[in-house]
């Protein structure tokens, strides 16, 4: 029988073998408030009877060009990490816990080991992060990505209580920000990362990362950290009066994003080293220092903004918990990022 | 000063123009629920208290290779709006109504006017649909998409009542199909039908279609129809047993996805006459008439399983809202979808 979908680049024959090769892995990340299966139209998932007043979180985002890396060196099951982790935390800024999580892949061309990949990715920061995979599609788009690329996208739906929701009314001069570090570039800055790192040194995925002693791959698809395990126990003591998610624009990007009208912040660029692969794309790119705070994330993953008098304990116990949290800054009259240095 | 971040093609001052641009268009969907406004890392929405044993619904998705007639047509209003009421439809289906929409829309370049009527599509089509617009995500990767290329997904939320979630059980042996009319290709199948009309027919996006008197942009960017507006007072009644939109693979790949097992669906091609442009497509393709019930939805947007007793009255009344619904088949024992002709 002649088959002009699959001439013309779409085989959906492939696709149900792929759905039902991830079936399996989506299944282990249900919860007890999963009621849906794969497959279905959309995913069902109960509201939490346990939250009072409940507010739903939601989140879009996507992986950007680290996804190029991945093309590189064809390691495709970390980025789904790095999705998750990074939409677990727009969500966590807020003060809600994930509840459940679907992906968007589209694919040129629908090769069912590396979409298996990329979902394993996805279900694994899932099931990590204490998140139902609910769903997802995955389209074939022929001659609109190139054969072996796609692109990935992830939607989060978390839920806090209205009273513990994170909104900035908590925020005063004098509040101190505590940073927690980043792994790495997390999923911001790849465009100028790739250029310098491929265009401008000329490295390969496999060759060595001067100065750090690994692989170019492997240290740009270092897995974006996921910041809800260390921070789950000081949201239930309300001492955090926000979080920043340092993700695209950097510190005066996304600091300003839960500050109130009327406040900024003044952060202290001597208060930590950025580390080896800041300074080497720094350096090797010519970029200058103000634009690579607005670049990059610069070693700060995530930034706790708390009353002074809790900071001394906030740091403690982050530390405690195997963190390492340093005071980054603090808050003041004004608006937007104040380097002190 | 130097900006290396705008020379690898990452303009972040274009993003932040789009974003306010966009802030109006999406205050335009906020309803009583919305508790965030465009711009916070998650968006925020109350759990409507109003629902008894609420169970969220919810779905993501694409509008495929759509998007290359919009690219050669230059129209970007339109794509939008077929995203969100494929979405509104997915969730329909399991007796949801929506809630909230997120968008992720990833270019190539930033054109901000671009990017503008596209999400002023998705923002018309929320609106409509009783839906806000929580947030989304914009992502600029250049040498990923193409100059003026883009990809767009979305990620819709509703929500029903337990006791009225369509989950299948409700269909049994005898029970009717009744068809709601599509209103061209929807957004499935393009990949097919661009092959068709753009390579083998050889037109270009201001051509005129042969035999339909409009231009070829014109019929293929038709905007995919909503039924959440004729089929909620249906709901209301659960005289509705079941209801399957029919999106990528047809008739026989969506109608099982709704019916328990050990029932399949008959269906009567001869009790509808799919339209000149699935005549078309078929001729000047050289498609076979069963991959063409497997590829596009010819002519069957919606489909509805009620009770063979309501069958009349429910078909009576959807003619009475202005439809055009026909009986097109029945449930029997079995699996899958068989054709009586």
């Amino acid at each position: 029988m002649a088959d002009r979908y699959r001439e013309a680049g779409v085989d959906l024959d492939a696709a149900e073998r792929a759905k039902d090769r991830l079936k399996s892995l989506v299944a282990s990340t249900r919860d007890e408030n999963t009621l849906s299966e794969l497959g279905l139209f959309g995913g069902l998932y109960a509201v939490p009877g346990e939250v009072s007043d409940p507010v739903l979180v939601s989140s879009a985002d996507g992986v950007g060009t680290k996804l190029k890396v991945a093309f590189l060196s064809g390691r495709h099951d970390t980025v789904g990490q790095c999705l998750v982790n990074h939409c677990v935390n727009d969500i966590l800024v807020q003060g809600a816990r994930p509840l459940f999580f679907l992906d968007y892949l589209a694919t040129g061309a629908m090769d069912e080991t590396v979409v298996t990949q990329v979902v394993q990715g996805v279900a694994v920061a899932c099931k990590e992060n204490g998140c139902a995979l609910l769903g997802g599609e995955t389209a074939q788009m022929p001659d609109f990505y190139a054969q072996d690329e796609y692109d990935l996208a992830g939607f989060i739906v978390g839920v806090v209580s209205r009273d513990r929701l994170l909104d900035g009314t908590r925020v005063g001069a004098g509040d101190v920000l505590i940073g927690l570090p980043s792994n790495g570039l997390h999923t911001n800055g790849y465009t100028l990362a790739r250029k310098i790192v491929f265009d401008q040194m000329g490295l390969r995925a496999d060759d060595e990362m001067p100065e750090l002693g690994r692989s170019v791959a492997d240290v740009l698809l270092d897995v974006h950290r996921s910041y809800l395990a260390p921070l789950t126990p000081l949201l239930e003591t309300e001492r955090i009066h926000a979080l920043a998610h340092i993700t695209g624009g950097g510190l005066p990007g996304n600091l300003p994003r839960v500050l109130p009208q009327g406040l900024g912040a003044v952060v202290d660029r001597s208060s930590w080293a950025p580390g080896p692969l800041f300074r080497l794309l720094r350096r090797a790119g010519d970029v200058e220092r103000d634009e690579m705070y607005r670049v990059f994330n610069m070693g700060v993953g995530m930034v706790l903004v708390v009353g002074a008098e809790d900071a001394d304990e906030v740091v403690r116990e982050l530390t405690a918990a195997g963190e390492a949290p340093w005071v980054l800054g603090e808050i003041e009259s004004g608006d937007g990022v104040r380097y002190a240095e």
